[in-house]
């Protein structure tokens, strides 16, 4: 199942900087073997902002809570989550 | 280079059945051609609801705007656009 | 699966009262039938207000895009989907 | 009497880990103490979000108000509430 | 119980005089004997708007919908509804 | 004249609970004494929140602003202002 | 006592021409009156906008409520209002 | 020109008291110098808030913005700026 | 002075082709000749919607209203209005 | 290819002065150097707002991105990003 998930991150100003190059090494380092195993199926900066906006492929809510809740920056961020299903003039066989 | 655009289409609900038909039909064929052709890269259904998640290939943004401009129900949509980059953790090579 | 559905409803206020009464009564069977089967699996009325939170126990998003579509009343609705799942403190069997 | 609340809880990310847990706990003990005697009737994690949306089955408003009063997550949570009745539509004998 | 009941009314202008005229004077017929049964128990005009503040006294939530559904300018009425309580502070036996 | 006030009290988490005991204690005193008086005319909790709904009856506007200003909560308040009048359909004497 | 008010006029675009004229005459008439009589004691219009912001000095909310009533385009405006009162470092003998 | 300046002060509420008051003091003997200058034309206070609604009469954009930013308490200032022109059914010779 | 306006266009879904052709081409030519003179100084469409992004130069608020209210779409339009000024890093000459 | 966006500037209240001022000398150096090379088109101050409004003109949303990330303020930007294309009624050659 199809999720869309916008996630803005605001760290606080005054994090230190190595606890915040951490924070994002950690975070990356997860986000690309979700990636790769297929369940962070898109991942997209939104220009300007530091803020993605992302499709994940989880069997349910619960895998995709589950999958949310271990991300190293999920303390900082503002998620908005919308379920996705196909669209009845998509051609794309992989979006759904 | 990408955009990501969310269309809520809302339909007058005293338009004439047929007419309401005809414009979603023209509006399917035009969809479809544009995601043959890879301009309409992915289009998803918001569940639940008369709107649409979509992501274009386009050269620029005035080639978005006449893309939108042709669309059959576009004088019934509200739209949003954000321009789309790569996202530094992003291992998928066609999310750019 | 688990949705949460606000649905508002707004009906024009010159429909006429035979149509708005045959609306709501198809709606009303629908209804019914969707919560004896399961799907539906809580509606309550917001006091004061002509709008209800629903809970719809579902496969996936596509089977709750397929079932809201059917609601006569749809055309007529403003809605707000959140997919839920299990809260780690819940006892109830049925909460999930 | 139902009502429908919504709770978002945000934990200064400052909090030390120890004080966050054991908060967590307490009030994981009483939302469950709650749940058993009746009164947190349904308990729901919001997919995605450091939130829930519950119902709550109390006497009346100053019942609610108490009981909310009480949970340690309190001073954290931001709080919305609506009164619920009874569905004309509904078949299920405990939504009221 | 209590509750604080904000309306707004909002008629079409092009609603025919009479019409308009015999609406409001039904509403203010049933506000008046609701007034005096003690169900309406406060009604102010906010100034300046064509909207009320309104506090009701009724058994419960599901009396409280019944009252506002009979009211004859409801549907033109946005609603907002807040269930009150005590305040610890209150002094005033009938604020309750 | 009325006032419709809402006061919603934000105290910052980390406050002492000595100071807060101090500013709640001080605060239940004047607004008891107000209530006395006359000028805090009703006081009501809305359920829920840490918040109250109220109605100052006051000279002016000045009087008012006076009046707000002595809440040793009010640097910790978000406070909503409207000026009421009486309704026409009021049967009240003291609704005004 | 001083309020000050914001309207923007919204009126239906299919108005026919000779009816909005002779609305506009009739508003700016009683305006000048008002203006001229010291009630409407300030107004100005926002810069690109069918809108205005004004000042009224009336004896109480009543007053402001009976006269914005009698506007002739106040079935088409949007209003805001807030009270004033004397600012602790105004040097103006009249801004109170 | 005139501009139409709304001002909410937000003091952090741990800001000793000395600090506050100085500040409030200079912006006090600005605001005076300001008015008595004819360049802050009206000064209110917003009845029960920490704001103001002000009108500056300035040379253009430039000016009002110098003005603004000298403001003892500026940093502590949301601002709303609109700027005004004569309303065509205006009577009063300075309200333009 | 320079102005920067948003100008948003809702023609009515039912409005006649030609007359929604005529109000276009009297718009298009009004601006062109308003670029000319100098007083509309950026026109910029905004991608995706029917909306614009433009900057007036004109000596006054006055003047930008008087050059508003005479675009034949105005009526159908919703406008954001911004003074701007000269911002102190700019090198460009005519950012002013 | 053209971007509009509107920078927010929020710096913490209690940010020693010294840092300030080399934040903003290095933005103002980082902007000028933008500036005469084409990529910062236009910087304007928006009146009264510590806030300004932008147009770059950049190869694609990456080159904006890369670009906004640099600026030593954008920690405590708020920032709003719309692309822009060429508006048929423009006459300006360089609003494209």
């Amino acid at each position: 199942m199809l999720f869309h998930v916008r996630m803005t991150v605001k760290l606080p100003t005054d994090m230190p900087a190595e606890q915040a190059a951490r924070l994002k090494a950690d975070e990356r380092e997860l986000a690309q073997r979700l990636q790769r195993e297929g369940t962070w199926r898109h991942l997209w900066r939104i220009a300007g902002l530091y803020a993605n906006v992302s499709v994940f492929d989880v069997p349910d809510a619960q895998a995709l809570h589950d999958t949310l809740m271990q991300l190293p920056l999920y303390p900082y961020m503002e998620i908005e989550v919308m379920a996705l299903c196909r669209h009845p003039s998509s051609v794309h066989a992989d979006d759904r």
